[in-house]
């Protein structure tokens, strides 16, 4: 039998009643930032659903009214994936069509579903530490043509690990957040001794998906592989705006710095393992070289989720598609990053973030990054109306959607809602 | 005219009334973690300092019973400087000989100093961002020397930039917390083609001083370099613990990762930048080339800060001094990496904390490195009673301490407490 919603939910629908995601919202008549789901175009308020008593009785969500009347979602995260799992079980039931608790009760009603035009999103969590990888191969292996040629472009060490870096969790916002030019270093031409200041002039985006962990570790200790996945509480989209020019100046030997931290943007609705389940698929074949152990997987863990990052010029009213990915192409998946991350025992909290690295896929339509789909600035995008682009101007806005389950069989979709970022001038010159 | 406190202070104390540095701790028959400071061999509960109305009327700190019994320094540094500068001389007056008011109330004596040997240190801030620089131009020359040969050690862009990279938050811990020897991917040989899996066989100390942001930024706005000293909320010993083994290999091209994230020790009690000042000298000449406009200082911002490295190894019942060094070495200032870390408009908040990097001298014996002591493991170390070391064995205890004003004519030193681990083993093989 289909799982169906009182609540009307359209064909093409983010958010159906087999997604539920969790989020943070206000609106404007109470602005304290709370805890909400997601269906068709509504939000759901959970501390009223808590309030009117409607999660009491879920397994292991002591105190549903105090956990999701908090401003982010780090200790709702940090109870684990049995609870989450009866949580998201108990709202499906009680948006159920055949639910008449809260379908019938036109007051409670009133107070719980708000639309989702009408409310703010927030932050889901505060997010302790972000770090990010470098996990597509296609992604690795284009930026690695492009500055160390065709025969060098792997690392030696790329198909051993999952290479990351920690990021800037302080710069990470919600999606909607406008984008300030950064200024910084670089260098005013390739072979050029000294570096000058000023604005960004290769301001560029990078289409990933992030994850939230959900319980962490303790320090000194490993999450094993095969416990990666009941770690994580869900994913999210990600815009890793870059600044290329201040990145390539800056980044030996420490990695990138400040051509990253001046801003990141994440989705607001985290999107559960849960919910993400019927979408996993075998990822690319790791059989030369075979990873290490600790790196071995005993089921699949790459999602088919449909990645796609549109692009509004400052001098056009419409988005135009730039690029389609999709998370399957990347090389090693989010449990292989999680695990890694921690075999040396650094510590994961409620509420850390990773992301992927940008998403390429094998074809030109599919790289994730601007240097990619320009290669390095030498071929402009055109727009509609003679608009050109190779890095992004001023005014320009650029929007990631996602989606898994797009032709499939299940007859729904797995939305993440939207990514999205407008670029304001440098205050700096 | 000297200030003195009525609380005994001996000639070689750290913490002399001129210092009263800030921390978190806790006792036995107390065990929620507060606010104190230290004075002598005794801590203060400014919890109780507070509860007794001696610290009403001080200028900006509203509420100093709920900010000095928080369990994190947090909303105390977010008050500026003017207030920080306030509460310190409150403090110092509260705590000389002249001032009766705690002096003479025994009862309340009681509450407030506690032997420094009695109490739990805890983390002084919830570390939102912590980010390591790489600042002395001895050790970036002596790494460079070792990984790329004379002529090139160091980077086209070191002179210009105080280069720095995100490290990891969530495993900083307070001195005294025993650090677990990480495993890893590492080369067998250093030609091998494919990396092993193992506990690391290259742990090796960073001599680092830390810094604490008080006051931050927004995002999109950058502080100013002539502001930066203000928005510093004081300093701290770091050891930044780094697997050597590890590193090198994962750290191409995006910088280093687990051969630093499983943990970073810091000293508990910060040491205001106003203990400071009298300490301030002018740093390493930078004319060659000049910095960028953003990056030049218009008055001193070196410190002149011994500091020490001193070693027991698991055979040996004594510590030994490895390496004598001082932070007036380093070339880029804590000031210019501040500046330089928010030019690009990267926020700061209260509490995030930054590191110079590896802080070498000029000789051997000033090195902040096992791998420069032992220039990448050649050079034995040698200890009493025949013991020797390259890198870090089980059990060993690293212990750093710093201190201001050493054969000064001020009278007094300003002291850091210590920066302290032991090494324990690898859980993993």
């Amino acid at each position: 039998m289909t799982l169906e919603s009182f609540v009307s939910v359209s064909n093409n629908s983010d958010f159906p009643i087999q997604n539920i995601p969790f989020g943070i919202f206000s609106t404007s008549d109470k602005s304290t930032p709370r805890v909400g789901t997601a269906i068709g175009d509504k939000a759901v308020d959970l501390s009223e659903v808590a309030k009117a008593g409607l999660l009491d009785g879920v397994q292991g969500l002591n105190d549903p009214v105090k956990i999701f009347s908090e401003s982010s979602l780090n200790t709702f995260m940090s109870l684990g994936r049995p609870v989450w799992r009866a949580t998201r079980l108990a709202i499906q039931d009680i948006l159920s069509k055949d639910n008449a608790k809260l379908r019938d009760n036109s007051e409670l009603l009133q107070k719980v579903l708000v639309p989702l035009t009408e409310v703010k999103m927030h932050l889901p969590a505060r997010i302790g530490d972000y770090t990010d990888f470098y996990c597509s191969r296609e992604h690795a292996t284009n930026v690695g043509i492009m500055f160390r040629g065709k025969d060098n472009a792997l690392q030696p060490n790329w198909l051993h690990i999952p290479v990351g870096y920690h990021g800037r969790a302080s710069s990470v916002v919600v999606s909607g957040t406008d984008i300030r030019r950064p200024a910084g270093q670089k260098l005013p031409a390739k072979d050029a001794k000294a570096p000058v200041f000023g604005p960004s002039g290769r301001l560029d985006i990078e289409l990933e998906v992030g994850w939230f962990v959900g319980k962490g570790n303790n320090l000194g200790e490993k999450i094993d592989i095969n416990d990666a996945q009941d770690h994580l509480f869900g994913l999210v989209l990600v815009n890793d705006w870059s600044a290329r020019d201040i990145q390539a100046w800056e980044y030996v030997p420490l990695g990138p710095f400040l051509g990253k931290s001046f801003g990141t943007s994440i989705s607001p609705w985290i999107v559960t393992m849960d919910a993400l389940e019927p979408f996993l698929v075998s990822g690319p074949v790791q059989a030369s070289p075979e990873p290490l152990p600790y790196l071995q997987e005993n089921k699949p863990s790459a999602y088919d989720i449909n990645l796609e990052v549109q692009i509004k010029p400052a001098e056009s009213s419409k988005f135009e598609t730039v690029t389609v990915s999709n998370l399957k192409h990347m090389y090693w998946s989010v449990t292989q990053q999680l695990a890694h991350h921690t075999v040396n025992g650094c510590n994961m909290r409620s509420g850390d973030m990773g992301a992927t690295g940008t998403i390429s896929g094998p074809e030109k339509g599919s790289y994730g990054s601007l240097l990619e789909i320009t290669w390095s600035g030498r071929d402009k995008i055109a727009f509609e109306n003679g608009v050109e682009r190779t890095f992004l101007q001023d005014g320009d806005e650029v929007k990631i959607t996602g989606r898994a389950g797009k032709d499939s069989s299940l007859g729904y979709n797995i939305g993440f809602g939207e990514c999205s970022g407008k670029i304001l001038p440098c205050l700096y010159q």
